[in-house]
């Protein structure tokens, strides 16, 4: 199979990716929560499939359009994990009027009002909570404002109050496994208080949360009902930083043709830039940014990540590895290097499609 | 044509892109020099019309695939402007087959023997030249190493030395319009003492140079011969922070739905992220990153960008703005606001197709 890339090229290591889906199935399972997967990492219907054959019929996504691809390929319980935006109104409509059981995120009363002037049918509503992280939700702090939402959802039959969803992303900036635990418990605890109070106002919330840091390294989710999470299909450098994933856990790496070596600077220009990879980046032990590891590929997959080899800067096509003199000595212009991407979701929205070392293609939307 | 968007829309002003062409057109012939546009920026063979219509017959690309885009669209003369990955070859002999005059860069002497080798035709070649940005190119100061490869070309009828070609991208590195003109009169400088060094060689070598922001402000351009800017179509804040393009130049915006308003952080969520904008970033007057600046959407543009405004986040869809209190108080959810993008190539390639004002889409390779 390798020998027929010519192009930079997004690799899937299959068995990996099965392992990582049979890892969370099985730990949703043994945790007695459900799994409604986020396919926003991968965005296949081909992959989506692996996820039906360990028993997964609910899934999430992050936008409205990718719920009408997931829709076309016969998905039949979606969340859109996104403040619904009003504007879209018409295609959930259509999914309503096709038998899919929708679940919007809200977070303020208007688009409740909206929602029950405006759809044809009875979605199930989230109101997003925020514990810390700051992004989208509505503050756990501010319980007026989230009982002013559920009284909105009680006046009509066709916004059901579902539950109360939590991304806490900000465990994405935490350092330790035990730093993710305790954020996650702190947040499953504002969570549990907020449901606790509208115990009378319904009496059936669950509460779903979001994040794939958490997901993976938390064992205690009482309290939690859901879990959504989508980076763990694939894991990336961030999750490994994170401790959250082994290395060889990440399913994917981007084959890269090799066009330049610079002797002086030890450095190898590949076809490989921000157009492949996004722009995300780290640091390494010297505060220095990369964007992504090196590896070896191989017939079947890929080697551990290669010391002292980073991918060290990125423009439209262009990236840069920094190599250590031995490693550097190794390759030649027209050698194909793995690269690890540093967050799988932007990489694979970027490559468009991926391809196995059986030599199958799988499609991206 | 505003009330039709529902989603997350790139937003082309043609009158805006058509001045840019114009000015660029104009500025090469005024100073004798010749434009061989870049068309990463744009990718679409629309777009490329109007380059025709001033014409322009010679185009540059970054990757062979882009080059295989604009040959299906009628381009018969295409520099591709990355280090040559010989992988590509067997492209490049069905461009040669099909009458294409095809223009590479090389940046060592095996690439040269591999072409002679593996060619069904003539190419034009550039040795790649680095005169300070170390991304990719042979060092002006490594004449030796130049010459070896000026002197593997002379071997062979099917790679032709052309030129010497110097993408000075360390330009968008710097602070003032002077030290702009500073830096490629010193490139220029170095590219022609190669030139001059290789006049035995050959007495008929072009020196082309690359980079926006130079075609833009340089006035003297004696000592060039060609010129491959790409960015100048759109432009972007990162050219306007550079004072290479006024604010009012910039060409495209992305129209993002307002999903939820935050009082008491003054901030607001669009639907608008990192597979919408990509990742790049400027930094403000406090050294606050941002990734975009927001103007208001009229019925044929867009207003100025609204100060105190700002895209101060982003994670794969969601987009955070902070905004004055003032005009956070004339939002609202469901309204539709204007970003103005830090670096158009990436946006544009993440975006996939053009809407224009007057209601037509333009595609996106």
């Amino acid at each position: 199979m390798l020998d027929t890339i010519t192009r930079p090229t997004l690799l899937l290591d299959l068995e990996k990716m099965k392992s990582n889906i049979d890892f969370m199935v099985d730990k949703a399972h043994r945790l007695g929560v459900k799994l409604i997967p986020h396919f926003k990492t991968h965005q296949s219907k081909e992959i989506g499939n692996y996820f039906s054959d360990r028993g997964i019929e609910a899934i999430t996504v992050s936008s409205v359009m990718m719920a009408e691809y997931f829709v076309a390929n016969g998905w039949r319980d979606i969340t859109v994990a996104f403040p619904f935006n009003r504007l879209e109104t018409r295609v959930i409509n259509d999914f309503l009027k096709q038998g899919v059981k929708v679940k919007l995120l809200v977070t303020d009363s208007d688009t409740v009002t909206f929602l029950a002037e405006h759809l044809h049918g009875t979605v199930d509503l989230f109101i997003e909570l925020d514990t810390g992280y700051k992004r989208s939700g509505v503050s756990t702090h501010t319980f007026d404002e989230i009982k002013t939402i559920a009284n909105e959802m009680a006046k009509s039959v066709k916004t059901n109050f579902y539950g109360l969803y939590c991304h806490p992303g900000n465990t994405y900036h935490e350092d330790s496994v035990e730093a993710i635990q305790s954020l996650w418990a702190d947040s499953i605890k504002r969570m549990n208080q907020v449901r606790d109070g509208l115990m009378n106002l319904t009496k059936d919330l669950k509460i779903r949360m979001g994040d794939t840091p958490g997901c993976c390294v938390v064992e205690d989710m009482s309290g939690v009902d859901e879990i959504g999470p989508g980076n763990f299909v694939f894991y990336d450098l961030v999750m490994n930083y994170l401790n959250v994933c082994k290395e060889s856990d990440i399913a994917v790496a981007v084959a890269c043709p090799v066009v330049a070596k610079h002797e002086g600077r030890k450095e190898i220009v590949i076809h490989g830039g921000a157009v492949h990879f996004s722009k995300d980046h780290l640091f390494d032990e010297n505060e220095q940014k990369f964007f992504g590891e090196v590896v070896i590929l191989e017939e079947k997959g890929w080697s551990a990540i290669i010391p002292h080899a980073k991918l060290i800067s990125i423009s439209q096509e262009h990236g840069i590895l920094k190599l250590s003199d031995k490693f550097f000595d190794t390759l030649k212009v027209g050698d194909v290097v793995g690269v690890l991407p540093i967050h799988s979701c932007l990489t694979a929205n970027l490559m468009g499609k991926y391809f196995t070392f059986s030599g199958d293609q799988l499609e991206h939307m």
